[in-house]
């Protein structure tokens, strides 16, 4: 078991009817709020009107900043920060999914900072402070809503980054299950692939393999992530499953599943950044089509032993193998694509994608070759 | 799944060689601190030497509070309460097992509070501010370092009861496992002992049975407590085994194994509270005590239902009866006595403990009547 230090500040507000505190918490904290939302999911399932009502009651003023993509771009996070300045916002209330929150996030930093956002994620400045953000969460995946991350798209670059502080962890997350009854069976399965995908990278990459309590842990929400997709897709009213799969998500992602740990990367999220900053596709989507063939070169390259270990403890699986077909099956079972070809991407952009994450590995410190990449990348086609 | 609030802000410090950042740590709260120690284990593990040092190297002067006792007592922490005002401290660095961390949260909170300190734990007053605190812990166990609870008992009285709030929380816990490498194995034990308590008790009394992430993580930690122990029993000098009890005792009881569940409450705490305030007996001994004899209680009374779950999980049983028998076989197998004969405490004190403990159950809002506790203790005869 490696060092390592663990601090969460976030408070999480959990359950159903719990929307409306939103107000109250936002109004400990300022008097107007940058509202931050998507493509207007939000109000159709009553999410707006609820934040909306709750702000007002609370007496903070707020001003709308609507239109966050699925794969949020820099230009809209320019448009946001530029808002919040102009409007004299003192806080940021982000309602929707990852996305919105990571975009929110972004915002909150670039308010603060006198140089251009989008430095903190090519690594030319750190997030010193940042805006207090709230969040209403409306789609379990990323764990942006308990974490200090966010992952911002460059268009004119095509990079797909992320960036970091502990001043972008939100102070409020409300987590209400209901808000995600009816979400599409495709989200439903790419925030599936994505909290599976955040369990598994420092699990398989890291570099100390005695880290008992942090195994344990791994499979136990990897276990839970599957169980409660399998009951939601079955009945999408479950409440007690969407309840479930919401807060693993959010434990997959909060520093809970890496802790001692030592070495480990996020080579997955490396290679799918670069197909969703490339095509128009979903992050869960990208991973479902990445890590099938991610294990099968790791099991070429690192031996079997995470993959048995996991597949015993997860899948009730007996080799290697077996465990990657066993992620491959519930990838397809829950409807996400698992081979290049099913999302849409001709085997010959494989070096264009190649390329283009090795940039961002190099950013994350990771030492793979351009062969290595396109390796991976022909297993998934 | 039950809404819940979750919130833990305590940055913890792990791993070995790290017990010096607890100088720099306790500097930016304040200058003078009261150090909050036991019965001298620290001075032989060097824990002491670390510390003092750290604290002068950072300009922390302090003052000593030392011989806090197994089960802290209330004169003690009134002691240290006169202390710490009249040496004007403004903060606290506790360095040593839970009862430590309690007694310094009982002497954080009472020297904030005009009145006596006591009244956090009759219900007569709430916590509504404390001085800072600083740990260093030393023996895996009570989780204290990482929640906003402690537990004294008041002599006079004969009552072991707890006070809580949000000011409790520990800024900064030092978790070095290297600290533990030299601990007796009775205190092995009762660290096992407790840190399966505290997975227990929510588990087991939970109302709502529909919470599959929380009963995965439940079963996880249970699985590394019994793991590592077993480890730590056969080669005292594994650090990977040490590390990982130390961290998945604290996660035992920082809010995260009780997420969701509604209507808990903690009877064996609370029958054990009666045991070591009656008794010279250490806490994990008496809950090795009291847990089989509840789980025969709960089994006529509630059914084998989570008894299955459970023992299926961790122990790998088929029925209720074998996981009473494999919690029963894992204490003994630590050393732990799992009878009131075996702890010195004689069955005709029966009337005597469960009068003692019905005030405490009262106090929790458990309904429990004179007639059941002493069925439960009968069992434990």
């Amino acid at each position: 078991m490696q060092n390592f230090n663990f601090v969460n500040p976030t408070r999480i507000v959990f359950g159903k009817g719990n929307v409306p505190k939103i107000g109250a918490e936002a109004a400990k904290a300022g008097r107007k709020a940058l509202l931050v939302y998507g493509g207007g999911s939000i109000k159709k399932n009553g999410v707006y009107a609820a934040v909306t009502a709750a702000l007002k009651q609370n007496g903070v003023d707020f001003v709308e900043h609507p239109g966050v993509k699925p794969n949020p771009v820099l230009s809209h996070v320019r448009e946001g920060i530029k808002k919040a300045l102009a409007d004299g916002c003192d806080l940021i209330v982000a309602a929707g999914g990852g996305s919105v929150i990571d975009e929110s996030k972004a915002i909150a930093a670039g308010a603060k900072y006198s140089g251009d956002v989008w430095d903190f994620f090519c690594g030319k400045a750190g997030i010193k402070e940042a805006l207090p953000l709230f969040t209403v969460l409306t789609l379990p995946a990323t764990g942006s809503e308990m974490n200090s991350g966010c992952v911002v798209t460059n268009e004119e670059k095509a990079q797909k980054y992320s960036a970091h502080g502990a001043a972008l962890f939100p102070r409020v997350s409300v987590l209400d299950p209901e808000t995600t009854l009816t979400l599409p069976r495709a989200q439903v399965a790419n925030g599936a692939v994505d909290a599976l995908a955040h369990l598994i990278e420092s699990y398989f990459t890291t570099a100390d393999r005695d880290v008992a309590v942090t195994d344990e842990i791994v499979h136990a929400l990897a276990r839970s992530v599957i169980a409660s997709t399998r009951r939601i897709l079955k009945d999408p009213a479950d409440y007690a499953a969407r309840a479930s799969m919401m807060w693993t998500a959010t434990l997959a992602l909060n520093g809970l599943a890496s802790c001692g740990y030592g070495g480990t990367s996020f080579p997955n999220h490396a290679i799918e950044h670069s197909l969703s900053a490339l095509y128009d596709i979903a992050h869960g989507a990208g991973l479902a089509v990445v890590m099938p063939a991610w294990f099968k070169w790791h099991l070429r390259k690192a031996g079997p032993e995470r993959l048995e270990k996991f597949g015993a403890a997860v899948f009730g699986t007996k080799d290697a193998g077996a465990a990657i077909a066993a992620f491959e099956s519930f990838f397809r079972e829950a409807g996400a694509p698992v081979r290049l070809s099913e999302a849409g991407i001709p085997a010959a952009d494989i070096p264009r994608v190649a390329e283009n994450a090795l940039g961002l590995m190099q950013m994350w410190g990771m030492s793979y070759t351009r062969a290595e990449v396109e390796e991976v990348l022909k297993l998934a086609a």
